[in-house]
């Protein structure tokens, strides 16, 4: 957890930006944008059976309106104003507890209702809340997602430090994975490297293996063992103090193909100027430009914001015109068509300063790693 | 992935229930909804950029529709009739193509509204499906969690699979914990002991540790290490092929107090009257009823459901009257209080046959377990 100064310049912020647009208050309810106000850290929202309320009020402090369960450790945290009720209750889950907070701050109230957004309650039970509510509860306008994009330098070092720990075991891949190895055991075993070198847990793995590259980049692992020829791809999201890496590493099983050299040498160039192009003031359509134009033009996004998600914020892509900001930590993700089918992708993690792009990992080499 | 007929069965009877309730399509948006009815598993749920959407006609097979990047995966799947479009895509996530896969449907279409459910896509996009649908989207009428919380035999090996490589970890505690062995290290090592015994991933890790017990049962790790004198509780969800296990292991360091010695054997006898009393036709009520006669009336729920969450369904508490049926995979979790402002947890899981509980765990012994 940060010092309560961190979350009091958070609540600081989002507390101006409703006031310029007339809100009494926001209203949470996500893992993550509850963490970002409140610090309220637990891997507990692996289970669905609580809704979590946090009330965010136009001028004092934060209301969290929780289960009981939950009392204990939010108590720990900066949030004092702590109201409970005895979850679950499906006829009543928080539902008057949260309206009666509400009613007490007047409206109307915002919530988070954009992209990568949802609301993390029942319909039946929002139905519910907005008849029992005094006031209207509407969007947020995007305050949430706008103040989580810019990090501060406490939260730059968490990113750096998931980044390193990430690296780390990247650079132990050759311990555990080569020809003959099934590729869930790699998977398991890749897991377990990045808790050595210090993950809190993974919250992300993907991966692939095949000659040339590989189909997709969401997959689980498949059961076909490695075998020389392939290149193998490991795609992590580990996390550290509840923020999250995302990069990947390719690696030639064996002696690599000329198309898989090349292709990575392409994805190495791609990056680079990708990372030339990140400065604050421009535009993220601009930073895809200067990938696509080393590797041709791709349909998928070329990467995108990270922070408490895997994913977050703007997109690396041609129609998105987002202005790039000092504080935005951000992926570089190009990728290149090898042969009909198969792709090779690459990722690293920068930040943009005043001066321009910073890299948050240590950039992998031109050469395609050999197993 | 399961057989083909698996995923078939679900779907029948998915329709059977909405042809009773004259509805002609359901939409699900959730990971775990729309790995029940498809089988696509990924941990890609880890970002939010994305919104994914399957739909069940009352009539014929399964629709996708779903961003581009998940094309590939879903197409290794049963389901064929999967519609991409190139998300993210702000200005419209796939609001346009689902509007018009629904309305080849007609209306009402439902959607799960009740407790433990979430609509995983922006408000503001729903709203805009709803403008643009030709039929209402209301209430599947908890047909979806219905179904989902009884078992088939798949699915129970499934778990018990899970529910044995989670009881080999805990076996091995001995190795990574000790006097003076800081949390966080146990809790990293903890969860490389579960890869190693063959979990793709841990989905859940909490666990404290203090004299004669904790003070919740949610937290993450705190600095202190562990001394002599502690009880010290580990709860996981490691997960397999999709399905959780979730149950805990208390550990004394050192020599353990009579307080939790004691506190242990009633945990354990209390589990074992849970057992006695689970059998289809019990009410979840008298499950509670039977624990609580053991350790005395506590606040919280003893026990719940579990598949493809850590927590889903009924609830063993005081008012909660629902019926026990054969199929449901349940966990048995009394609690008691130590001393003020602290608790012991235990834990287990069963299924419900005809004939009543069986174990899904192996059920630990009345003896605490000294490290």
């Amino acid at each position: 957890m940060f010092p309560e100064a961190e979350y009091r310049g958070r609540l600081a912020r989002a507390q101006a930006e409703m006031r310029r647009r007339g809100l009494s208050a926001l209203l949470v309810t996500t893992e993550t944008d509850i963490f970002y106000f409140t610090g309220f850290l637990t891997r507990f929202w692996a289970s669905p059976s609580r809704p979590w309320f946090v009330i965010l009020p136009v001028d004092g402090d934060p209301i969290a309106v929780i289960p009981e369960i939950g009392a204990a450790l939010m108590g720990r945290g900066w949030v004092s104003d702590i109201r409970t009720w005895p979850a679950p209750r499906p006829e009543d889950d928080g539902v008057t507890l949260l309206a009666a907070a509400l009613a007490e701050q007047g409206g109307p109230v915002g919530t988070p209702d954009g992209p990568e957004s949802h609301l993390r309650m029942p319909l039946a039970d929002f139905a519910r809340l907005k008849e029992a509510s005094t006031h209207a509860i509407g969007s947020d306008g995007g305050i949430v997602a706008a103040l989580r994009a810019i990090k501060s330098p406490a939260e730059i070092d968490c990113l750096r430090a998931v980044c390193a720990l990430t690296n780390r075991a990247f650079d132990r891949v050759g311990e555990i994975a080569g020809e003959g190895v099934p590729l869930p055991r790699v998977f398991r075993a890749f897991q377990s490297l990045l808790l050595e070198e210090g993950a809190d847990w993974v919250g992300f793995l993907a991966g692939a293996a095949g000659p040339d590259g590989y189909e997709d980049v969401i997959s689980p692992a498949n059961d076909r063992p490695l075998a020389s020829g392939d290149v193998l791809m490991l795609d992590t999201g580990a996390v550290l103090g509840g923020y999250y890496s995302d990069f990947d590493r390719n690696y030639a099983v064996g002696e690599p193909s000329d198309c898989a050299v090349r292709a990575h040498r392409t994805l190495i160039d791609a990056t680079r100027a990708g990372f030339d192009a990140a400065r604050p003031g421009a535009r993220a359509c601009d930073v895809w430009q200067a990938m696509t134009a080393v590797t041709g033009r791709q349909k998928a996004r070329f990467g995108h914001g990270l922070g408490l998600h895997l994913t977050e914020g703007l997109s690396f892509l041609e129609t998105d015109e987002s202005v790039l900001q000092q504080g935005m930590v951000l992926t570089l993700e190009p990728y290149v068509t090898t042969r009909e089918g198969r792709i090779m992708v690459h990722e690293e993690v920068i930040t943009l300063t005043e001066e321009g792009a910073l890299p948050l990992t240590r950039f992998a080499e031109a050469e395609l790693a050999v197993l």
